[in-house]
């Protein structure tokens, strides 16, 4: 197992070496390749943050399920162009799947077979199967709200991190409400999420692409249930 | 996706078609070799249940991690002699790993490839990843237990299903804490996790083997001090 470094002094929050050396990987090919465009990586910080595209990285996401061995976590690669997630792909490395979408189609690329990914009808949420990657990212004020879903929910299931918006993506469930995200952890799966069919937002109804508090829908009709549960 | 019925009235309780199919061709194969044993299911119940070896079959186990497509899910098959689970077996088919144990050893098998399990020191609760499969698994009762244990970890991560007990038996987390398991969610796990060095106890530190609130722990002293914590 690699080192792991704790990142914030108050928290738990564990960094590998593996993290950040792949990050640098990624950094130093996308200067090659796109010189002109920004970089946003979760180790490694922001560079040409006034570019129209920006490039965003998180090499681990999941690091939690990562270090415990769950398959969950994945690499994330985002394309933003005028402020707004327009490419994005979920790896899985261990399992061998990689989601794509460009916020028009998705598709999941397993064991050398393309498939198209499409959300599936969901209008109403008690029949919604719910995702979040833990019941401690939400604070204290916005617990209630999410319970709140939760409990209209058909079912709900913790510690989905990435995938979470990939199973979504695929049609295998139908909901998922996060906070405390940062721009890393979702940019680059919205254009996954879009391209199926899905609806992501903050818990307004604003754009979800800077992180915060986030909702995904695989139908839109959901969405607009959840937003009004979510507001109270 | 495979048609979901509902077992329970009162809560929601996913089976699958495939999920009564699978077992019951288990039970054809068990009956052939050893017509002898006791078998119990957890869709076809108990048969033999007097025989002195009975095999324990989950053909779905994590159900829930199933129908919403994440790879936690699990085959599982145990055997129990005189009481005591001695032989468990969890396959994962979409990842391809099997882990398999009884008591003495414990071995993982994916891609042709077999490495022995080990658990991993930890003496100190508060060094110790700890997995859980929901916090609605607890009842009002046990859940300030399972929380006081939860604040003192390093880190908690929910959603692991049958999956956080193999990880625990490969070292790559410490403590798995749940309650409201079935004898088929369980008895097929525990020689695996001691195979591997581990320890599994209910929460007064008797038998687990039979289900109700399970705590397993890599190291027998973080073992002793998480009996502690739960107990009050």
């Amino acid at each position: 197992m690699s080192r792991v470094d704790n990142k914030d002094e108050t928290a738990f929050d564990p960094v590998t070496e593996a993290d950040r050396a792949a990050e640098a990987a990624m950094r130093r090919l996308i200067a090659e390749r796109f010189p002109e465009d920004g970089i946003d990586g979760e180790e490694h910080g922001l560079e040409r943050g006034d570019a129209d595209a920006v490039w965003i990285l998180d090499p681990i996401d999941g690091t939690r399920g990562f270090i415990v061995g769950l398959p969950t976590w994945g690499v994330l690669i985002g394309r933003m162009e005028g402020g707004r997630p327009r490419i994005g792909m979920m790896h899985q490395p261990f399992v061998g799947e990689t989601f794509f979408g460009d916020c028009e189609t998705a598709v999941l690329t397993h064991g050398g077979t393309e498939t198209p990914l499409k959300t599936r009808p969901c209008p109403d949420l008690a029949d919604a199967a719910l995702l979040s990657t833990g019941p401690d990212f939400f604070s204290d004020a916005e617990r209630p709200a999410f319970d709140a879903v939760s409990r209209a929910a058909k079912l709900t299931r913790f510690g989905t991190d990435c995938y979470g918006y990939c199973v979504l993506a695929a049609g295998q469930a139908d909901l998922v409400v996060e906070a405390g995200l940062k721009i890393q952890d979702i940019a680059p799966l919205i254009p996954i999420v879009e391209g199926a069919g899905g609806v992501v937002t903050d818990w307004s109804g604003g754009p979800a692409g800077s992180g915060g508090q986030v909702v995904a829908s695989g139908d839109p009709r959901l969405h607009e249930q959840v937003l009004k549960k979510l507001s109270g």
